[in-house]
């Protein structure tokens, strides 16, 4: 990234060499991420992060769809109530304009209850988006039958239902080729596969139209107006790349050590209880727990102290006390929601780290009990 | 930027050391910015370019107005038929919700005719929107005057009229203190003061409400949701500080370099025609010329070749041929509006380089209309 930060500074909207250089740059790391998740680089739209796209695929089907004549009241989505706030917040907006947003339930592990989605698809469904992988409790979302009953309902109504998968905490560990993915839209965001802070990615299929939500110049094939981030982009084409290239060698590894530690806490402190799902039902990296009682914001910086960088809740449902929605929707226990404890693991986390924060884990929750 | 691209990499919204010295990096910035300009540091909001910035001032605070019971169809905005493209296709958003559009006609220089604007000035304005500086032939409007004319009209009329400076030319040539602009808004982009790409800010006044119009986390205090871009922060606030802090001495070395450049090309190329206004009501950094029946595309990739990146339009207005909507509107003459050529000074340039710059030009069409 740092040459774009430095001596290539141009304006890939320009036509001089300066121009040009950044230009390639930005077109060379849209074919790294095409070739990366295995589509035309034409349907790799760069925006300024994982909010965006999300924003950019919501809204930007749904505006699409009314601009050539569906009125928003006529139209259906369905999601669930354990999405990321970028998601929930922009349905939120949907729904304000008129449309009408179907919650499917989830089942107490957060994977989306079949038979219920199968019920909320209609003849007015235009969208179903969900994540891949839950971002506070890792559960991944069965995307191949969600599919498969939005093609049903599809062929039923003889009518278009996109699906729109929220990708960003899966890069590192999950498959995302996109037609293994078989979503219309999917989410990518770098931050979250060691890459850069600042891009997110929309990769959206052949048949999926959508319009632009900012307004502005005609950047990004006229989807996302404003002069490029180019080092930015740059940095994104390398992270996607590579976090692709080993993720199931490296989801074996870190799943491997994701359970010994699971086993290790839960022998260890017999009050934790692990949120969310088990085994290939759950991203590699994650693992969250409640232990009912504890405050878990104070712990959090008594792990900090300890070196161990942990949270809560999801980061853009803000710092502070409060509930974890996805917990509360999950369980329907408050004592669960406000006791949760997300710890997110490395491709380099060892097991002895492992054991190590559990210990100290352990001993702060001893401690607690003692003065209370 | 470099130490948050590579070893601070924390979320600023984490509540660990990881993220704290993230937020820190984050909060430095914006106090920065905030003394660059002199505003409290909670009325400076970071976007991800100029672009994002003029989309959250302009639909932000209509959508604000609206959501607290004003219909569209009772607000007015006002702005010209040069603003930049960001400026322009949001304003066509807010035409296409309801909202009546004002045009206010600009003279030959392409400052904003006063009277005009009184008259367009009503009981419905709810904003007025105008930049520092055109981004393509530097004209500089008369912000104190325009102010005026608004408050006159709060006055006579008990309303509140928001004023929003596009001031992303400013920052290396005027003063951009923003009691100074005058302003209720003022957009910033760093990649136009040798900051990175991008990074937009949005100040805005005490009195200023506005609500977000993308959708996700409380990031930005509730206005700008996504995890922030913490090393493009950063960078945004070395930028405009040291821009800001020389602007005087800047703009008064780098305009006698422009102005002896224009005599010399209206000497050596009687053909040329300069777009805009000259001395003060320029900004120090833009000469913009046009060359009836000259292809200046062409040219420019001529003048590449020898080392000058020149360019014609907007870069956001996109490449390829057709006219600018800017010389077109100010001069109504074809002929010049698809002859521009724009020439951007940097702090550095000197009179020999747009000496030399000038005798390529002059070859170039020389050689041209032997050709023709």
């Amino acid at each position: 990234m740092v040459p774009y930060l430095s001596d290539s500074y141009g304006n890939p909207s320009a036509i001089h060499q300066e121009g040009m250089i950044a230009r390639r740059g930005v077109e060379l790391a849209r074919e790294q991420l095409a070739r990366a998740v295995q589509v035309r680089p034409e349907y790799v739209t760069f925006t300024a992060g994982g909010t965006e796209a999300n924003n950019l695929a919501i809204l930007g089907v749904v505006k699409k769809m009314e601009a050539v004549g569906r009125p928003y009241s006529e139209m259906e989505v369905i999601t669930t109530r354990i999405e990321h706030p970028s998601v929930l917040s922009t349905v939120e907006e949907l729904s304000r304009l008129g449309v009408v947003i179907k919650f499917v339930s989830v089942d107490e592990t957060g994977k989306v209850i079949l038979s219920e989605l199968r019920k909320s698809l209609s003849e007015k469904t235009v969208l179903v988006t969900i994540a891949y992988a839950n971002s506070e409790i890792g559960t991944v979302q069965p995307l191949h039958s969600i599919k498969k009953a939005i093609k049903e309902t599809e062929q039923k109504f003889s009518t278009t239902v996109y699906l729109h998968v929220d990708a960003a905490q899966a890069p590192l560990w999950l498959q995302c080729q996109f037609d293994a993915v078989g979503a219309d839209f999917m989410t990518l965001d770098t931050a979250k596969c060691c890459g850069p802070k600042g891009v997110g990615i929309l990769i959206r299929s052949h048949r999926a139209e959508i319009t632009a939500v900012t307004f502005g110049g005609g950047q990004e094939s006229g989807l996302r107006p404003g002069t490029e981030n180019v080092a930015g982009i740059v940095g994104a084409g390398v992270a996607i790349e590579w976090a692709q290239a080993g993720w199931r060698e490296r989801a074996e590894l870190v799943c491997a050590v994701r359970d010994q530690a699971i086993e290790y806490i839960q022998t260890k402190i017999p009050a934790a209880t692990l949120n969310g799902a088990t085994g290939e039902g759950r991203i590699a990296n994650n693992i969250n727990i409640s232990v009912p009682g504890l405050d878990t914001e104070f712990t959090s910086v008594i792990l900090d102290k300890e070196g161990f960088a942990v949270s809560t809740k999801s980061a853009c449902s803000g710092a502070g006390g409060g509930e974890s929605v996805v917990v509360k929707e999950i369980t329907n226990d408050p004592a669960r929601a406000t006791s949760t404890l997300r710890i997110t693991l490395g491709p380099d986390t060892k097991t002895e780290d492992l054991e190590i924060l559990t210990e100290v884990l352990k001993k702060h929750i001893d401690k607690m009990s003692e003065i209370l």
